[in-house]
């Protein structure tokens, strides 16, 4: 039997930390979420072997699995929080086959939990019964993409990646970038609202998705798949399947505006004393590098320190209380250096930046990311990790961290936090050696509440799934809520869709 | 009698040209949109003196019209398009307000036609027969403004231009801008998801807005005000609202994401030869312009000699097939004219722009957006206008016009095509003397047939409103329209609110 650190040291075959980190944690089983987090059962049906039948019927018997090694992965999400138990996995290659399962499935009341690059940490991604899992991996073909206006179109199981790269050979890049980026599928960054790393610049999903196909619960399928910039023609359905993560229906194709790729990319890597400071080298980035700014991310401390040390990484500075990454996107080089320097001088002389390093050069700043995308990861190896993401008004962003520092104490490891000041989003990493529920107690929903009294919200990116539905009354009001089940009744009647998420 | 020139010299009095021809159009009174095209009314109620006592008992008598002459600008359109015969204007100044009127109506079933600024052009604002008008003026109060994260939260009532000078008070700018800015609402332009002239730099309003706050059809308030850069709290609620025209509810609070105002603007006004000229300009721009390009707009050579000749303005150059405007938005005044320098001078040397004019001076930049910003309003003195607004793919932008021009032929003084060549939204205006049956029959439905074939959208920006749900089908597939009569009917079942608009 290895170690987590030893199985990790042994699998890293490949660059991808995070893609490491997804194989080992999936050689672990962690708890049942039905156990861990007590829920009941729903009344659905359960899947038998006439069901299996008429599903090898549509599919062929390749694009089905039922050996429960075979389906292990499927059922347990990549932060070791969440484990189901189906016994079934389907591979749909086209939303025809998509939309017979689950007119399959809603007569037969069978639920369904759909899944794309299952990176999801809210435990949306994966069963919390025996759900067949309908995983979308196979639909991952580009449609068509328009060099003038920048629209492309794809199925949603092309893994995000693989479209950045796509677009970056015709001078385009896609409008989103996250840590996992190489195993995410467009579909599920969809249907969960992803925001990610340059939102400040590119804009949220709602924003730049243009057009949608999605399958009803019943099978019906909504074809919004209009690859216009603007389509005022009626209700904006598109905008029901952003973010409502599978619960209303599953997303099969995607049309989303690509922006053009930068000519010119820089990074600014800074040491900071206070977070104070933070803020206002915020506001000053925002006024001085105006429409170059791409991203402007923040970690504090532990973040950085406890990520170098446990991946091994190369830290470029000395320790700082805090670190700022500044990101520049432009069509013009000189221009661009020019801006940043005038910004940099200007805050090393004004004392808001303690040290730094400003690199172009691709290996330097990728190096720098590695550390940034990779802090959530860090605290998966060897540890167990409380991983949380709230939205702050940016002047309370960081309060959060020494209050959860003085209440959890030594019960914990550490507490992180990190994240997106632009969006004042802020992720929270509490580590510990292993789940307890002790800690869990002290944690929830005292984190929630506290965000709640800020008018911040539970769920600032990583959404809602099967681990906050019941906190969503913190950020959501009760003729909100209602409205929403009630969209719920009317979209998926018997609640086959992703049921034990989303709703309270 | 004053003949409409005549009149329209008369009430020069206001700088704003628009406002003008709006004054004026309302002393004209157009044919009812009942009779004009031949609709029926639908089983409301009436509106009685006891409902009138009722409402006086909420809002007082002084915020309640009835007498003819006070409410016939309320039910006529601006572009004297649509007439419709309601009796009674109510102008609630609070949330409460709007609650308790349509709880109210709601049980008696009375129909209720919420308005902005009534700057729309489809007939979504004014009544069709006897709604009561709901006009939101009076709510028009900033509720709070955050300096650093630029989120400013406003009633629904408030005028956009004023928006636009408090955030620019505060060294930001509202993130759209359209002709109508001095008349129309923040809450009419969300409610039509406006989109206007820099969509193509600060993107949509799905984008842009933050948080709403709505009041359903019974008078349930939904309160989604957050002002939250990312919130994946549940179900985005708020884009139900976005676009829907106030057939789900009415909008009554907004908040909204404002950029920083850019320190540097220039203007480029160009000629060009011919339409594929201009598609290789905006290419081009795109790509070397990158982010300080913040506006691509294009008029042909009728819309503007018409302009200018009929609004006795000045161009300032000579006749062009076509015309480009192109506007950036930057940071460094010396870097943007770096680029633009280097664009126009590699534009010019091909042959692209034949002849141009670029300015920084606000009072030049001014006069040739005042130009842009009034083709329309040109359509509408002395003449009837039938406005179109419709999406193509870029590279079929331009087709439509040669082919409604050859289709009417002598039967019309002229077709005009100008629009955001950016956002593939082409504006059409068909300037006839007065109105004509067989014009209007050689026009629709031909003009959204040829949309359709092309994959466009039959309203771009301008929304559904009276004028459209009938053609509807050719932008939205079956599936889709049966879920927008769902959602109606589940938000709205009686079908008291913006009855005769959106919905086939």
């Amino acid at each position: 039997m290895y170690t987590p650190v030893q199985l990790f040291s042994k699998y890293c075959i490949t660059n991808n930390i995070l893609e490491q980190i997804r194989c080992v944690s999936q050689l672990f089983f962690p708890q049942f979420s039905s156990d861990k987090y007590k829920v009941k059962r729903h009344d659905f049906s359960t899947v038998r072997t006439t069901d299996i039948d008429y599903f090898k019927s549509i599919l062929g018997k390749d694009r089905i699995l039922t050996d429960d090694q075979d389906v292990a992965p499927y059922n347990i999400d990549w932060i070791k929080n969440c484990r189901g138990n189906s016994q079934l996995v389907l591979k749909p290659s086209c939303t025809e086959e998509v939309s017979k399962i689950l007119s399959y499935c809603n007569e037969k009341r069978l639920a369904v939990c759909p899944q794309g690059g299952n990176t999801g940490v809210v435990g949306g991604s994966v069963p919390v019964f025996d759900e067949i899992i309908l995983n979308l991996s196979l639909m991952d073909k580009i449609t068509s993409f328009d060099d003038l206006s920048g629209a492309l179109v794809c199925e949603a199981g092309c893994i995000l990646e693989n479209l950045d790269k796509f677009a970056r050979e015709h001078n385009m890049i896609m409008p989103l970038d996250l840590g996992a980026k190489g195993t995410c599928h467009i579909g599920g960054n969809v249907s969960t609202n992803a925001g990610g790393l340059r939102l400040l610049r590119y804009g949220n999903l709602h924003g730049s998705v243009l057009g949608i196909e999605a399958v009803k619960a019943d099978g019906s399928v909504i074809n919004c798949l209009k690859s216009l910039r603007k389509d005022n023609t009626g209700y904006h359905l598109k905008h029901l399947f952003i973010g409502s993560e599978g619960t209303l229906g599953v997303v099969t194709k995607v049309a989303i505006h690509c922006p053009v790729m930068p000519k010119a990319v820089t990074l600014g890597y800074f040491g900071v004393e206070n977070f104070e400071n933070i803020l206002y080298l915020y506001s000053n980035a925002k006024s001085s590098l105006g429409e170059i700014l791409s991203a402007f991310e923040m970690a504090d401390c532990n973040s950085i320190s406890h990520t170098v040390n446990n991946l091994k990484l190369q830290n470029p500075l000395a320790e700082y209380p805090f670190y700022v990454i500044l990101e520049t996107h432009g069509s013009d080089e000189i221009h661009d250096q020019e801006k940043l320097t005038r910004y940099l001088s200007t805050q090393m002389k004004n004392g808001l930046i303690v040290d730094g390093i400003v690199t172009a050069e691709p290996s330097k700043m990728q190096s720098i990311w590695t550390i940034r995308e990779n802090i959530a990861a860090a605290g998966l190896v060897g540890t167990y990790l409380y991983a949380y993401d709230v939205s702050l008004p940016q002047k309370h962003y960081y309060e959060i961290i020494p209050k959860l520092r003085e209440r959890l104490n030594s019960k914990v490891k550490m507490v992180c936090g990190f994240g997106h000041i632009g969006d004042g989003n802020i992720h929270i990493n509490i580590i510990v050696p292993e789940f307890s529920e002790e800690v869990y107690s002290l944690i929830e929903p005292f984190i929630f509440e506290e965000v709640s009294k800020l008018n911040g919200s539970i769920s600032a990116e990583h959404g809602v799934g099967f681990r906050k539905p019941q906190y969503l009354h913190y950020s959501k009001d009760p003729s909100a809520l209602q409205l929403m089940r009630d969209i719920k009744q009317l979209m998926d009647p018997n609640g086959i869709l992703n049921p034990y998420k989303v709703l309270p």
